[in-house]
């Protein structure tokens, strides 16, 4: 596929689909605090959702929030929080690639959503100074990172189970 | 205790603690999609964690978002992300109330981070129109929307089980 055919299809609004007339966002303001680094180098190469087994992907934190890693080892799964730049933020419902039908935006985990931010839980393999190396990342190469939590889902204390 | 004792133990660091002076943020903005309803008036009667079979608390969608909740009651939970708008930003390491250590920020689910997003797993019991009625919730009432996700780990995709 061309560049010039990605960028359409990733752009234009398939048959169904409806989308917001939105006014630029000014409600709150992120700060990205480093990159992550996957072998993903455009949105067609990554997962529909990240494999545990899959590839090692680096999350790296900017030197001066070094600090706040402090005791992450801690935990064997972390929630990652980033930011999808490449993402529309308007469309109201989606057709999604591989399905016939159109829902709406919010019974969905595509990356098209009003604030495109990605989350996925990753297993720690080990830290290296401000880099994280990681499994379980479904994002494209050079990612801003929004956050880093320790996984609540993955430590049991659901007490539904989950 | 009394507002201004509050207040004071809310915005101060505490022994051990570390912050970073940090420029305004200018990354990306987010756009606020509606409000969150809880019967917890300040951060203080806010549970550290959502309980599953804790009251019922209300999402309150603006009304231009509508189409996009179709389907969204397919799930039985979901992913609620909303912005904790009274937590500073600034803090590389922390203290937690109850605890005698100190610790970085990244390996705590604190309010207090760089990017101040709150993520719960909420059980859906109905929706009203734009309303979704949840269980699940720990923030502060008036809370700004950020997003809505179907739950992927409480769909047991995960293969780990968890």
């Amino acid at each position: 596929m061309s560049q010039a055919t990605k960028k359409a299809t990733e752009d234009d609004i398939r048959p169904g689909e409806t989308a917001i007339d939105l006014p630029p966002a000014q409600d709150a303001q992120l700060r990205f605090i480093g990159r992550i680094r996957t072998p993903f180098a455009s949105r067609t190469d990554c997962p529909r959702q990240g494999d545990p087994d899959g590839p090692e992907c680096r999350i790296e934190l900017d030197p001066e929030w070094a600090p706040a890693l402090d005791g992450v080892d801690r935990a064997e799964r972390l929630q990652v929080l980033y930011w999808l730049d490449r993402a529309r933020r308007d469309l109201l419902t989606q057709s999604p690639r591989g399905s016939d039908g159109t829902r709406g935006t919010f019974s969905l985990r595509s990356p098209v959503r009003p604030n495109p931010i990605g989350i996925s839980s990753v297993k720690l393999l080990r830290r290296e100074g401000t880099v994280l190396v990681v499994r379980g990342l479904d994002c494209v190469d050079g990612t801003p990172l929004l956050d880093i939590k320790p996984d609540r889902c993955a430590h049991g204390t659901r007490p539904d189970g989950a």
